[in-house]
Parts: C-alpha cells; structure tokens; sequence
C-alpha cells in the first residue's frame, strides 16, 4: 500500500516531479459537506516553490482541477479526484547526473528497489508528492473545524541552531506564522533564521531545522488503543514527510530526564464544566490536567487537551557544491549539482505537517464516530450550542 | 484496525492484563519455515515481570502456548495463534482507584473513548499487550536472521539523565546487552543507571530514558516510498508501544543543527565488492556511505549501511506517591497507588523494540520480494554464498 | 489477508481441524453491548458435527472459552478472543493417505501452494475453521438486532434435485427452519430431503444442495457502491464458505432470462409512511417496491426490502468409495476414504451462512455509520420508537 | 474503502458519469514491466458505448491519458494514474426525472445512503465507471500473460432465454468472441442474440443474459484459503460490475443436483508430465483431473485446470417504456425514461468481466510470490523455458 494511506478517509496520490502532473484521490470524504474550493487552492499556494528567496527558484503555479466527487461546491460521498499538472520541470538539469547517485537522495535506494533509476527529478521522492496530502489534508481541515472545532497550526520551530522557543508559548493563529517568510511566530528568532537561510544559500549550502505543531479543540477519545494509537499514526505520517527524521509528542526526548513526579499530569476539574459536559449518551465528565507533558494524549487517545508535537527537517541534501559520489559503474566520481533546490525546506514544509496531521486526525474521528456514534451526538451537539 | 498491523505479516494481538490471558494471530507467515519455538519463549522471558528488583514483583510465567499454524516444528503458513494465560493478576490492588482516573495513565481516555472504564489494571493500555508482539517478533528475526542476515540489537542508551553514549559506538551482540540488569552495553554507564534506578525506588519513584537500536544487515531496497516509508513504519511501530513518546532515525533532532554539507552521506564503492554485486537480475553496483546521518535509510528505503533509531521513554506514570487527581464526578481527590509496577520500564523495553522493529522489517520484505522477486534472488544467494 | 476479513467489524480466525483448537479475534466490536453469551453457544451448537444421522459422527463438544474483550457480560470495545478447543481428532484415520490427493478435496492446491502437505484432516480447509466465523456472526447478529432490527434467516432451499422452491415463500422464523433435521421449513420437501441423504448415505455417497437466505429489516443505505457493493461482499462471504461453489442474489440466473419491462421492480409508497420517515437529518423518503427482482440490493446499497440470496453448496467430496487418485509422486493409485464425514453438508452450513451474511451486514452497518452518523441517529430512533 | 480494491496490485478509481471525467490509480504495479499502452486503449474501445446499434448511443471516444507511473513505455513501480475526459454528458436528459427514482437504478439507495441526490446519470453506479478498471485490468493481462502464460476469455453465453451452451466448448480465442456483435463465439445463437437485442430495443425493452468465463494456464497455487479463496475474489469482482446478479465457479448451481461419486474430479497424471514438474524449489507433482466440475478452484486455491465461471447479468433497467415510480415527496408519479442506454449490457460487459478476473488473478499472483517465492521460480522458469 505504498501510496495509499488511511482507514475510512482514505488518500491515493499519484504523479512524478518531472512527469505530466500530479495528484490525489480522496476516498471516504462524508457526504453533503461544503467545501471552500479557495482553501484548497491557499494551502497550495503556501507550499509551492517560488514563494520568496528562501526557497526553491522552480515556477509552478500549482492550479488545482477536481476531477470528481464534488458537485455545486458540496461533496458527494464519491471518491474526489485533484490534479495538478507539472509545467516548470526542466529535466535537462538533470540528466548531467543521470548515471550518479546524488548524496543522501533516493536515487541509489530507488534503483536497488526497483532495477532501474527513476526519471529524472526525484520522481516520488519528490516533495511535489505532497500537493496530493495538502489538498486532501486542506478538505480535512474544514471538516474538523466546523464539526469538533478542531484547529491544527504548525510553525518552524528552529533553523539550524536558532531555536525559537516557540513551543513553550504556541501561536493562537495562522497569521502569526505566516506573517514573516520563515514561518516562525517568534519575530526575533524569525530574522535570526532569514539570516542563517541566506548565509547558507550565499555558501552554497541548505540548512535544517524543526516544526512545532499544535492541535486545539480535540475532543478526548480520538485514536486507538495498540498499534494505532493517535501519536503512532502521527509519528507515522511525520516520517513520511520527504526530510523528516524525527519526531516526538509533549515532553518528548528531553521528558525521559525527569522523573516520574515531575512528569505526571495531573487531573483537574475543567475550568468550564459545560464544555463537553457528561451527558447520558457519554458518561466521562470534563477535565483538564494542570501540566501537558502527555501532548493531549494518554495511552494513545486524545485527553482534550493540545496535542503538541515536534518533527526534525534534515537539511536539504541537494547543494550548489561539488560532492563526492559514486556512479551507477560503481566508480567513484565528482558531482557537480545543478537543479533547484530549496536551502531551507522548513518554511515550505508548515502547511505539508498541517496537512498529514489532519489527514490523520480526520481518520480517527470518522473511526471514533463508527464505533460510539453516541460520542459523537455529545461532541457535535457541543459544538453547535 | 486497531489491534491489527502490518500489510502481509500481520499481527493481530488479544488479551486485557486482567483477564484470562493475551495474545496473538500471525497471519501471514511464509510455510515451511523451520521455528526455533525455544526462542520465542526466550524472548518472553526477556520481556516479562519480575526479572530483577529493578522492575514490577507481578510474578508471570509467561508460558507461550502455540494453538496452530505449526506442525511438528515448522510453520505452515496458515495462521499462527499464541496464548499466554495470566496468572498473578491481583485485581483487588486496582480497587481502590476504580473510580479515580490515575495521572499520565490511559483511564480517563478509555473511558471519554469507550462511554466505560476498562477493566482492573490497565486492560489494553497495559504492557502485557505487547506479549503477543514479542512473540510474533521472534519468527520475524528467525527469518529475517536466517534468510537475510539481518539482526536487530536493542539495548537501555540513557536513564534519566544518565547517557551511556552507545549509539555512537553500538553494541556488536546481544550477549553485551544482556550482561548487566538494565540492558545498556556501556559496563559504567549501566551501573549509574542502575543506581538511579533503585534510587527512584527508594523514593516511591520512577524514571524514564531511551533505546538505542542498530539493525545491520539489511540489504538495500526495503521500505516504500511515500506512506510507508520504512522510517515511518518504524516510527509508528515505536510510538505504539506503551510510553514511547519520540523516535528518532540517523541523526535525528541533532542533524537539524548542521548545514547540508556537513550532513550529506557521500557514496563510497563497497569494501567488500562481492558483496550483494550487481547482477543481471538487479543491476544497482555495491556501494556504502562514508557517514551514517542517514541512519541507513534514504527516500524510505533501506540503503544496506546499519539502520540507527533512537526511541524516547517517559518514566513509568504508577508511583507509590499520593497524587492529586479526579474521580469519575470530576470531584478532586487524592490517590494512594498499590499495584506492582515497574520504576523503569527501560530493561523490559529492550526485547519489545527488537520485536516491532523485526515486525516492520518482515513486512517490508515480503512486500519487496512480492514487488521485485529478482531482488529476492539476489540478496538470498548472496546469502547463501 | 488470508485469515483476516472486514474493514472495522474485523474477524481473524485460527486454528486446524486436527490442531489444538480453533477460533477467532473479532477486532472493533463496538463497546458497551451486553452480549448473550448462551446465544453464542446456541450457534456452535446448530453448527457442531454429530447433531444427527444426517452429519459426520465426529463428536465434539465445541465448548466456547472466551479470551478477552468481555467484562462483566459487556463488549469492551477491545478484541474479543474466543477459542474452541478440538477433542475427537483421530488424526490416524488420516494416515492411510497421508501421500494420495483426496479428490476434489484441496489436499493438492495446498501442496502446490506452500511446498508442503498440510496435516492429518483437512487442515485450514475444514469447516471446523467457521467456528470462530459463528461465534463472532453470533454477536453481530445480536447487535444487528437490537439496534437496526435485522433478522437473517438461512434455510435448506434444495438437497440434490429436491427443490422445496421455499425462496418464493421464505420462513418467517428460525424455529420453522429447525423444526426438522434438514432444515427445510417445507415440512413436505424436508421428508424428502432426508430420505435423500439416508440414501445418500447408505450408499457411501454424498450430496449437494442450495441454500436459501432472506435478510429483513436492514433499513436502507448499507453497502458501499463499487467495489464493495453489499451484494459482492455477500457474494465473498458466500464463496468463501467451504463447498460453496455459487451465489446469486434477487432474481439472480433466473432474471437473466427476462425483459426489462418485466423485471423492473417499480416504487410504490410505503405501506407505513411513519417507519423510517423522511427527517431534517435524512430526507429520503420511505419507500418500497412492487416486486423485488432486485433481492432489495440497488446500485450495491440496499433499499429497505427483504434481502434475499441463493447459495450453491457441492456435493461432499469425501466419500467411502474407493476412488481412483495419484500420490505425491505422480503414480496413479487407489484411494479408499476413511475419516467421518457428513453425507449432506446443508444442515451445518445454514448456520454458518447466517453468520458470514451478519458479520458483512455488521461492518457495513459501522462503515455507513461513520459516513453518515445522521443515518445512524434516524434508524436506531426509528428502532427506539 | 469503498472505492479502493486489491492487497498488493490495487485500485482506486474515480469519477462520476456526468462530472469532467473518471479513471483510476493503480497502485503495486511491479516496477520494468514493458506495457503495451495500445492494448489498453483496444480494451477501452471493447468497452465504450457507441459500438454498434445493439449498444448506447452515447459517443465517447475514451481516449485514455497516463498521467504518471509510466516512463519510455516501462512501469516505474510507482503509481500508475490514468484518466478519460467525458464528452458526451448530456446531462439535459436527466433533468425531467432529477426528483424521481428511477425502478431498479441506484437514485433511491444513493439518495437514503447519502441523503442527497448523485448528479445527474448515474453517477458512481455508471457503468462508465468501469473505464478505470478495464485499463488496469488490460496491464494485469498483459504481466500475467507474459510471465505465466495466464489468458482470460469471457464472451456473452446467453441472452435471454437464448442459450449458446458455450461454456461446454470454451473458445479457444479472444478473436472468436470478437466476430460478432454480440461477443458470443457460437454463431447460430450470436445471431438469435442479435435479433433479441434488435426486437427488445425496437419494443422500447431491453434483455439481460450470462457471461461464461475461461481462464487458461493459471498454474495451482494462487488464491488463499479461508476468506481470500480464489472463486471468493471473483465473485466478489464479478458482483460489483453493474447489472451482475450472479455468480458460479466450476459445476455451480448445477452440480447442486449431483451425487458426489458423480461429482468428484479424479486425479491422473498430467499429459505432458515436464510441465510445471516437482522441483527441489516446490515438491508437488504435476497433475490433472479427469473431470472439471472444480472449475479449477479447489479449497479456493487453483489446481491448475481451466478456471472456468458463469456471471449474471439483470436486463437494463432504463427502458423507453413509461413506468411507474415515486419522486422525492413520496409521491406517485410516472417516468418517461430519455438518456441513451444499451438495450442489451452484454457486449459491453466482456471487456469488463475479463478485466476484474485479471485483477484479482495478479492480486493473488503477487501475493503467492511473497509468500514463496521459490513458486515464483519454479513456474516462470517453466514458462520461460
């Protein structure tokens, strides 16, 4: 299932960076919701290349079609089907490294796979794969929004060794992390990062960094006991990110130095009793914990509390430097890269974890609602009044 | 699927800490298989309570029982069911919190899940659960052991904020692992560790660490890109264990610090040239990295250097503490914990990573010989000599 | 996914005929039903052998353990293990073709297909492997019928060329089907039915037959439009039945042969406009057909009348006489069949077709409840009153 | 995963009737195989409307376009995208019954399902949705053609109660069904077929009828006991084409009516004994059987003989007749049926058929490889030589 990702909501993406286009079906969308098509189209536009100087230098205007599934702005139940179409690929750039495998990329994983080398670009190593999960992560978004309240923001964190903090003292909005071109809602720590980006682009170099991410207004019981537990289907989707390397949910690596009294949270009664209150459909009552050093979730299940999460971005392996390397003779060589690439993925890579985060929460709440539809009378009618 | 894993090697696992017994359908394994059915009992003696006084005094055996799928010492390749019955399950010790929700423990979400609490003693959420993987886990590595050369080696790397350093020079057997009570392969780091350990005791307390894993001998090729990358996979594996709260691959959180240039793996030609050599079946050439940020895995898929992981521990949330907390009114009240539990539960996770790990890696491998059955052929006769 | 079935109602079965045992997980099993367990049994029993002349003489008492996932007469929402274990396995019976391929049995194809041959009696192929089916379709149809209201009723259509044409006329309760040992509830037909079988029987010989099945009281909307139409699922479930060798659903074969001006099952008004009334949730108004050619499966989705199938069962392929057959080494050879075997095998499959239809009908159910819980709150209130 | 079928060779299609276009991702395609795209568009154009006078009026040139996964005619093992643009929707004609159900079409199920009306023609229960299936299924053909000699031949064995008898005498080529109109390979009963289409279309009816099944060369092996048995995946295939009722592997519904001495399938030695021969890689002898009442298919694993099955196919259930119907108050009303439809889904139907079989035979093919590979040596080396 190499490209197919899900339980009841359900994706398929598709496509090469250097072939005709690339794409999505998204399966197991609940019927006769309404979608905002210009949403789709503003979460691509805040990951394709060409946005600032930070990134990549590539053109693509990333205009999304629906081929399916949506009818007068209102979704059918029905497989959606989106594309977008490949414009700018220069495959000359290339193909003067055709016969070598490039440092740290895919090619020489793709060719033992597989027998032969991809076509040129990355093929589905490619980031363009991600305009599939942005799409599909952005019809999650609303559905999640307007039936839980749901609200998932990312930001960078820290690029190389300038670390914002932030996580600390999350964003509340969006526009707090888009107001500067690195995506990072601390202002000062924002220029330092600008700096490090454009310093390592003037070295011909990249450099990498971090995402902190929060979901507000998770109701508790989302996510599976055992192997699917929220945080696993989220360190999963994490990881399958091109460039991620790690991830870690509340206290995370640095909470294994505590001990256990200082890292248990404790329970408290809500601060507003009313707010998903027991009702006779579902009896838990409401609470919260004083610390969060869980991430809003306990066994594997959301508490209600933030889900706070952290993922590490190696930095880009293509650079403007000669490399060592070996080619496909199995002779050493020196490689001189050309392409366009990216310094510094982070910035791009904000809407990509927003995506995959609530492409897994939306599966779960679907899952959540098959098993304890009762659940989800008490959360949506909360919700509503 | 939210006690199944795995897309041809699959798990399925059963069994509350409190009832009759746990364990475990493999369905999925390949026939004719010879099993050493003494190490699979061997890997549950690893695993179980009350080993040391470092862990929980529950006194389990663990008797592995095989109720199918093996006949007269191989697999059959029909399914392979396992059962473990529980013996020392003292549920009165859970009585006196039944209708409080323990701290960092998976009560409250259970219940905000389910619309009831779980059985005494932590049901699904509890550790016994990973029995059955553990179980399943040691076919896996005969296998993979057998036909592949694969070994995957699991040891304690911190405790607190002990770090024996070990990732940066793994242990070369098990035997190392295994010489002292919490598992770490560094002879003085282990002895702080321990000391930290029966310090936390001492103190009504506990404490968390991390796990370092080195899996050598995969040959390239294994992992697919996109969702099911083979560091995804493993993420997932690790963040479904009970308490792991971060996973880390290759360089990890740290490698979001350098500059691309510092972090590339250039590509050398192989030591060895004979080794896996290009063949008309699978043409790709024998190559190694010069470094290891990668971790092994490059694109999702296994590039034949050792895969490095590192997982990340929370301390054990029972502590023999009064702790504050909320009864199922959402009253505030104290609890005063008894059970029997673990002050570490680092040694104890050693032979459960090893187990997901080799859980992940048969899967991947049957699905790249289901792919690409030349790529079976060669890396088999590689083998073999 | 040999021995695993379902999307969210999941079965995972075990287990050989001459084995240990045999038995089932049923994963996702929706928390809080109080579950009757004498029902459960009351199922293995209609389906153990040695109920009558008309069966084998095997004698197992098929005592039901249940493993885990029920507390206190509840579902947990956890696995539900459960697990019978064998008894009268007289494996030496066996034996004396321990190297001949039984005809028409898959002695062959499981050679062909693992490399090895499976053990003494039949191994997975047995019909002893549906006893785990039965006992988790006992549950679905516990759920089913409390909260949809849904009956499925199985029945002995014909035995050889006894045709008790009883699918025009279909039984309107269990007890009419088991008023005989053949279950036929044409009281006429069944004497001749078993007359049949006794013959059969007396003759060392064995015989076929169909099986009818109606499903009333599924509200409309259960089933999923392409691939998992409700009739394909059916049509699986059906095949994978030992000895199945056809399914056809509504007018089947037999409507091949007509007009579609005489096969159109036109829509009428309901007879009680209040059942299942159109709501702000669900607008669809209620409905039903003239006629119902279409087995109340349109589009793959039912619409609210009786479903209604048709099921082919072979004759048993074990038989006393001797028969002409080849060994593993290709020679030519007699073959004389011992083991104990059922003339007839249609009274033990009724049961075992209620319950694969009512494990399909259950994950439907749960499926079409995720997707649009509204549907869910209008016919459980419709149930309720 | 309603729109999602396979394990390994999957497929995801897309697209509504009516809406800009449909198609299919087909996901596990093995990476180097050479593809034939003009044998896929052949398959599409045996499946599109407009062919002859005995089918739809509807002009479609189905023109397919590749959108990825393929690169200088070899599959990269990477999701293969394929799509039709529609053309001739006119979606006017259905305006007149927008607030009426059709008899015996998918708008009243749809509508309770989903509680909206699909847009206008039909929507996802469109045959053209089968457009996806039938050009993966054309690349299925294509690998196990060429790498196990597998070939399917469906053709039309009866329409109404005009019968061919052909699957007695199976056709020996795809050219044989493709001489007439009517796709049947007996001429004398093409030709009354052809005048009962032409008397059912001139009286404003239309007529439904059979389609047999041959598959040659699958050698003994694939399909997986229990749920996943082989004539489980076809039927399950077979009923979720459009209009299909029915389904019969081997003796079927007939060999119901049949003592099992009459109904065994002896064993003998296979006619040419080098064929698929027992090897050190896979033991079992080469056999075949005297009869073929298993139609190839036994204990759900083929044996090797010919796969031979028989589908139903209900009669078209638009006709140009008025009928009766209720609209979307409740209310009686009378339909006058426009939009343009095949008197006779027949011929249409066996591109179609053949299509699902070749999916769900690679399905199974690659699945038994993983399992043992040493099957896959052993039967491709027999095919190669």
């Amino acid at each position: 299932m190499s490209s197919i990702s899900g339980t009841l909501f359900r994706v398929s993406t598709f496509g090469e960076s250097h072939g005709p286009g690339v794409g999505v079906i998204l399966d197991g969308c609940p019927p006769g919701f309404a979608i905002n098509l210009d949403e789709l189209q503003q979460e691509l536009n805040r990951r394709k290349p060409g946005q600032s100087h930070l990134t990549t230098a590539r053109q693509e205007p990333d205009s999304l079609e629906i081929l399916s599934g949506v009818f007068e702005g209102k979704s059918l139940g029905t497989p959606i089907a989106m594309m977008v179409r490949n414009v700018d690929n220069r495959s000359q750039d290339y193909q003067s490294f055709a016969q070598i495998y490039r440092p740290s990329h895919a090619d020489f994983t793709y060719h033992a796979k597989y027998g032969h080398r991809t076509p040129h670009g990355g093929g589905r190593a490619s980031v363009r794969e991600t305009i599939g999960r942005v799409a599909a992560g952005a019809i999650a978004k609303q559905i999640l929004r307007n039936e839980l309240g749901v609200e998932t923001i990312a930001w960078v964190e820290s690029v190389g060794t300038v670390d914002s903090q932030a996580l600390k003292k999350p964003p509340q909005t969006r526009d707090q992390v888009d107001s500067n071109l690195i995506r990072c809602p601390n202002e000062i720590a924002a220029k330092k990062m600008i700096a490090l980006v454009e310093e390592a682009r003037s070295n011909k170099d990249s450099v990498g960094g971090t995402i902190g991410v929060i979901v507000r207004g998770v109701p508790p019981g989302l996510g599976d006991p055992v192997f699917d537990k929220l945080e696993a289907e989220l360190a999963k989707a994490s990881l399958s990110i091109p460039a991620c390397k790690g991830f870690e949910s509340g206290s995370g690596f640095e909470g294994t130095r505590l001990f256990g009294s200082q890292h248990n949270d404790e329970f408290i009664p809500a601060a507003d009793p009313h707010k998903h209150g027991p009702t006779a459909e579902l009896p838990a009552p409401v609470l919260e914990t004083r610390t969060n050093m869980s991430g809003g979730i306990q066994g594997g299940i959301s508490n209600g509390m933030p889900i706070l999460c952290r993922l590490a971005f190696k930095p880009t392996a293509t650079i403007a430097q000669a490399l060592g390397s070996v080619n496909e003779k199995g002779e050493s060589v020196t490689l001189e890269a050309r392409g366009r690439h990216d310094p510094c993925v982070l910035p791009r890579a904000v809407p990509i974890v927003e995506a995959v985060f609530n492409l897994v929460l939306m599966d779960a709440y679907l899952r959540q609602r098959a098993a304890v539809p009762e659940w989800w009378i008490r959360y949506k009618r909360d919700r509503e009044g």
